[in-house]
């Protein structure tokens, strides 16, 4: 049985029972996403929650990128500052403005803090919102508007993300710098000496690095609630953090009891494929497929790059499917078929997937995972570096540079992991432990929702961890205190001794001048 | 609906679903038990397994409290070198010896030292284990002989726990003593300051209390491996810790990847009540039952001390059933029934249960909160005094000491937690969040004992803390570095400082006598 269909089958099944288990009661849901492949995974959950006869609002810019409406839900948009041009510069039309990551960091954090300005300021939508009397608010918090409009508005919040620089003060996490790899480094959880000093390094600038970042929101939040609070105390109201990871991908790390692990939500939602490229896919004989998306910000590359590309699937004897958009050359080869929209998923889904091209975006990531078909990796920003780092550690891909990419080089990797058995063996392991867990990530993202809808929150998770700062956090005032009576009873004891051998010498003395 | 009702709906729903989702690959489970009350929860995971159509083989000693051959399940005896006097004496006939906790933690270690002696030096049954090629083994780590045994037959291990006093360093979880109570203080998770330098203590004391109690198992382990390796490091290979609690009790604290959590595992079974007990109960009218049990080590009490509990019963309206083998005196009030054997759950599930009186296990506790029933609480030894004061600190229940009690203190408890409504409506609330759950415990419990079984153990949650020192751990060694080279840089520019000052100096000097 092909593992696709496996998890498919279990998410129908579970779903259902579920439902008939909990009681009819509905409730009211504001959602505050976040544009680009954010919203993919909180999508889902939505027309899920909506599905389940929940009354959901969605509250979106308007303009932006993949934000719209929806079958179950009700959007509404606030005017914003800024046009469709700033969108047009994050999209990037080609993959090297991509690699160049400040520029593109810049360009986002820009178009962030104009969102969130515009929204704090669109009084009579947040007064409409505020009478709604929302059960709960769900949100992104990598663009922490959502979290402060619930706040705000003194509805709980339920977060979905897939990390955040600020993560650990926010949720109370522990996060030992020596076996936690630090965002960015691309280290693993095994770390020689060096590599240790460099993760702790990294682990003390964090709080500094994270008060950087979102600086401009900083300000934002205390014009909109006039009151001194940081973000992170903002964030750490959440109620419960829904993590788009788990540990078929990441190291195994501690977590906090308001932490649920829903990675690789997005598989779940399976179409067939159209009748044009099922036959393309199934022409592919025992050769098979490979898949080849560059993620949602990457549509075409320049014209020498993807030269590099169709001169390697031209020696090739598998076919590809290409997400592409940019100008089409006259000698494309006859085993790639290039697309303006993939379905990635159900193509990763389907039995002649052989391999994948990817950019290590954590979505691609784990469909790849799910349907245990090994992977070619270029990352080119973000987490993208840790992500593939991750997946080349565990032996089922190949990662290359897209600065220094060769057709040979890219024919070498996809030889490897199509040929090598031993990586679709690994691959295949991945995917049985990926797959196999007690709930399918869809629904346990949609229980712990409701949960806190019906619970008002969930208090009861909350760690007192957020009462202490941060000597008392690290007991530092009471080892303190403790090395404080250690040290007077030494220096008492000492006195004592020396008190005792100089009277001990002054008798001796006395005795001898007798 | 009364709550009892809703979780059992629930639980079998999911179980039915979950069972048709998954294939019907079945394997082979060892299971070495702790006796007791520990045996309660492992006992209903190991009738599901058998179930479900595993085969499960049960390894009991000759002699023991509770344990014993069931439904769907083999047994293996094993010889041992006590009697039954032993037994008797853990039993405690009488409340006041178990008031005594160091005379039976004596005892209770005796036992348990014995009884693993006894299973090592099994070398047949051993041999035909070893020949059964499991594919993993559910123990309790309390009674570290099922560890000690599955790490010599290589085979995972699935544990199954209330808590164990070395569970940090095995699980490599974090454990801040700042928010976490340590065990027997009866502390709450918000501590005064010198409540934390006493709990920073004691959690220093706890890697060497660990050694002591658990010495007598160091000198077994190497006989019988005959390899040098502590008992910390046996447990800590255990692939997945199933825990017998949640937070609606506990206090919110980080969890490891490979702790599961079960609490309340034993509600799920329910039976209908005898018709003579039914007709008591349904007889109690608008006032409703009180349910008394004092636990399964408890089952009589001296004749004064009874007699309070006489006393304060005939001045309640309510009925009281009581779990009670000792001599029956002639006065027994009309409104109590004394039950050799109590159907605790299936009581306190009963509409007309108002309060229950217990000495505080987890079992009783869990049971008391998912059916939403106020408690008053007698603790005696162990972990109870820390349960009751979680417990407490919720509203849920009044404390109260077996030592001084008296007719009027008890009917002053009851009423309170009977007639004050807040006591009910904390409870209800309380009893909502500890059942409204994503799975019910039993079946996340033999979820996970598949897992390992499926996956040859859960080495993807195995976090990389296991492989460091105590130093390497913390980060000292870094931390130690790094302020080596501070303290290198501070000096190098104190002393060019220095230099620069002297050799200005020198010049205005020299300026100055020119």
């Amino acid at each position: 049985m092909h593992l696709g269909v496996t998890c498919l089958v279990i998410s129908i099944v579970c779903s259902a029972a579920l439902e008939q288990g909990r009681s009819s009661w509905t409730g009211k849901l504001l959602v505050v996403p976040m544009d680009g492949s954010h919203w993919t995974g909180v999508k889902a959950v939505v027309e899920e929650m909506g599905r389940r006869g929940h009354t959901v609002i969605v509250v979106i810019p308007e303009i932006s990128m993949r934000l719209g409406p929806g079958k179950h839900y009700i959007t509404k948009t606030f005017p914003i500052t800024y046009g469709q041009d700033l969108i047009n510069q994050m999209i990037g039309e080609h993959v090297h403005e991509l690699t160049e990551p400040e520029q593109f960091m810049r360009n986002a954090f820009n178009y962030m803090a104009s969102t969130t300005e515009s929204l704090l300021k669109s009084r009579e939508l947040i007064e409409f919102l505020r009478e709604q009397n929302f059960d709960a608010v769900l949100t992104d918090p990598a663009l922490p508007m959502g979290a402060i409009l619930a706040y705000n508005l003194s509805v709980p919040a339920v977060y979905m993300l897939r990390g955040l620089l600020c993560e650990a003060a926010a949720t109370g996490s522990p996060d030992p710098p020596s076996y936690i790899p630090r965002f960015f480094t691309q280290y693993s959880n095994r770390m020689s000496f060096s590599q240790r000093v460099l993760n702790v390094f990294v682990s003390m600038l964090e709080p500094l690095i994270c008060k950087f970042v979102y600086w401009p929101f900083e300000e934002l939040t205390y014009n909109f609630l006039q009151r001194d609070m940081s973000l992170i105390e903002i964030l750490s109201t959440g109620a419960v953090w829904l993590m788009r990871y788990d540990f078929s991908l990441e190291f195994p790390k501690p977590l906090m009891p308001i932490m649920q692990l829903i990675g690789g939500i997005n598989y779940g939602i399976r179409n067939p494929l159209k009748k044009e490229v099922e036959e393309f896919v199934k022409g592919s004989g025992e050769h098979g497929i490979v898949v080849f998306s560059l993620g949602s910000l990457v549509s075409s590359m320049p014209k020498e790059k993807a030269a590099i590309f169709f001169k390697a699937f031209s020696m090739i004897p598998q076919r590809v499917l290409w997400r592409y958009t940019g100008e089409i050359p006259d000698d494309v080869p006859e085993n790639v078929k290039l697309m303006k929209w993939l379905p990635q998923n159900d193509l990763l889904g389907h039995p002649k997937a052989k391999a994948f091209i990817t950019h290590g975006g954590t979505h691609g990531i784990y469909e790849g995972i799910c349907h245990g078909v090994p992977m070619v990796m270029l990352p080119l920003f973000g987490d993208q570096g840790d992500n593939v780092h991750r997946v080349a550690t565990r032996g089922v891909g190949v990662v290359l540079s897209i600065h220094d990419i060769t057709a040979e080089t890219l024919v070498d990797a996809l030889n490897t992991v199509i040929n090598d058995s031993s990586y679709k063996q690994r691959m295949e392991k991945l995917s049985a432990i990926h797959n196999d867990r007690p709930m399918q990530p869809l629904d346990l993202a949609v229980y712990w929702t409701e949960f806190v809808m019906r619970h008002k929150g969930a208090d009861h998770l909350r760690p007192a961890a957020h009462d202490l700062n941060w000597l008392q956090y690290h007991s530092l005032d009471v080892i303190g205190f403790l090395l404080f009576i250690v040290l007077i009873i030494t220096l008492a004891t000492f006195k004592c001794c020396a008190l005792c051998w100089r009277r001990c010498c002054r008798k001796s003395q006395k005795r001898k001048e007798d």
